[in-house]
């Protein structure tokens, strides 16, 4: 079955419905943005995340032109790119978000109706590429998997893991999921248990120090997650939480798949990925409920970055890698995908 | 500065108070026992945990003389053993209970005045029998730090955690403490910041998929938990969470102090020691708020279990040995202590 968030952001007459993945499973609430500028305003204030924002720009770029189809064709165009820089500085460490505002830009022309079809043409392609290259990643990460066993994850990993599962189940193989509620947003407890249990997957919650425990009793047999960025030496860069699960794997001979559509020619090296730290304050809390001492400070790096040599995989929409040949992954003279 | 939870249990007039830990510090509400089997009833409620069930039986022990002091001296000794028996009973798998139930029975005897002042001083020297082991396991632990750095800890140690940082404050060690908050009952971010502030310790709260992020940023310079229980071989038996953290710190270079009294003369091994799973409900809610997708399954395993490999140390009230040499602290003869 397809579950709810694997199709969040979705465009009607009346603008672009985005489910709110911020009370979600507890509430299923979709936020209704009329114009362009409302979806810049709704991926800024996080009411999507993951590939949400992605989608989210392309459908705001179709709304946008909307809001120009009165125009003269340059007037337009140049209305759309105010309204892409818009989307795209939303959220700025967002690479998705330049992607999905240039899939539109590189169709859209002319005016009127003509404005808006070739807008709707960019932003449908924009769609289903995303959708094709997490179908080929999915495939490809489902073979490594066993056709029986226990897998584990951690915090969200959206598409990649919803067509992962999908291969794997198409494939009959029968997986069992461990995931960890991942502290202290609980993308885990929430959008991973929430949609791994709508697929049918046999799915178990344990807290984020669990999993060298989960491990160690020879109940699981991968461990997979998706990549926020991986570089080029092999590097990745994740919910933080990684880290600690990827060393305890590879402590236990578990295989660590890391899922990411392409590795990143921006980065050479992990210290070329600066690592963004989020309001320590979150820790403190839990869904807007103090849960520390009242006089502890909390610190939050948002993301954490693993060393190649607890890797045992990168799996892209081009296959599977060998982390220390992930530069492989371009053919000579490509840039970025 | 002496924090409240280093002298959470008190014998008064009326009975004896007992800080209630399961909401502390969010409110610091103590208990009065008014009677032995009231306090047999608060250890089973898990009013108070860690070595707070070892202090009440103690002292519920003194409360059992005053109720047999009209008694002749043999009912009132028979008196005493039954209520032992029953204070024993209120967590069956606690070895302390045990032990403070003893001491008040290998001195209690007589009736009326001299019923109640032999019970006392049973009581009195269980008390500082454990505050003394305690204070020599923290003096050797706090040795093994350095004079200024940073300090990981997992979930709550107690008074081997308060008499480490105290050795270490009274040598001039300036130390830095990072701490998990424990998940699912936050024992780290309730009773170990709380402490560890009111100590004046410079205080970090993180999540508990965080450890390895930390120690690989180069902050930590040693990682130091309690131990539920030590085998004969030299594995830690501790809450869940500490065996990924200790697997970090090994793949990290830092070393792992394991913190208790004496090993376990009846657990030679791994094998003999039944780890406990509690209602996996626990993981699917953050004190008492549901805090995961309704329609999944939690799992808690309490303790996890850290192989000889991963520990630099086990301190004890009689010094530091390397973990396969941990046998060595009986003498010959000797049994569990």
């Amino acid at each position: 079955m397809a579950p709810v968030l694997a199709d969040s952001v979705r465009l009607t007459e009346n603008g672009v419905q985005i489910l709110d993945r911020r009370g979600f499973p507890f509430a299923r609430e979709w936020v209704l943005c009329r114009t362009s500028d409302e979806v810049a305003k709704a991926i800024e204030d996080m009411v999507t995340q993951s590939s949400g924002p992605y989608f989210a720009a392309l459908y705001g770029m179709v709304l946008a032109a909307r809001e120009a189809a009165g125009l003269r064709p340059h007037a337009a165009y140049a209305y759309l790119e105010q309204a892409g820089t818009r989307l795209i500085r939303a959220r700025s460490t967002n690479n998705h978000l330049r992607k999905a505002v240039h899939a539109v830009l590189s169709t859209a022309a002319g005016s009127g109706d003509d404005l808006i079809a070739s807008a709707m043409a960019g932003a449908h392609a924009g769609d289903e590429l995303y959708r094709e290259r997490s179908r080929a990643l999915g495939s490809a990460a489902a073979a490594l998997l066993p056709d029986e066993g226990g897998v584990l994850t951690h915090c969200w990993a959206d598409l990649y893991l919803i067509e992962t599962v999908s291969a794997a189940q198409r494939s009959g193989k029968r997986l069992r999921f461990f995931c960890t509620e991942t502290r202290p947003y609980l993308q885990g407890a929430r959008l991973t248990a929430e949609t791994l249990v709508e697929m049918g997957v046999d799915t178990t919650l344990i807290s984020d120090g669990m999993g060298a425990a989960v491990m160690q009793s020879g109940e699981v047999d991968a461990l997979i997650t998706a990549a926020d960025r991986v570089t080029m030496d092999g590097h990745v860069v994740n919910k933080v939480g990684t880290l600690g699960l990827a060393v305890a794997a590879t402590a236990f001979g578990i295989p660590f798949h890391a899922l990411v559509q392409a590795p990143d020619q921006d980065a050479p090296t992990a210290a070329d990925v600066p690592i963004e730290y989020r309001p320590g304050d979150e820790v403190l809390h839990t869904l807007g409920m103090r849960t520390a001492s009242e006089k502890v400070r909390g610190l939050y790096p948002a993301f954490d970055v693993t060393p190649p040599r607890f890797v045992a995989t990168i799996v892209t929409d081009r296959g599977p890698f060998e982390p220390h040949r992930i530069a492989e992954y371009y053919r000579e003279g490509e840039t970025n995908q």
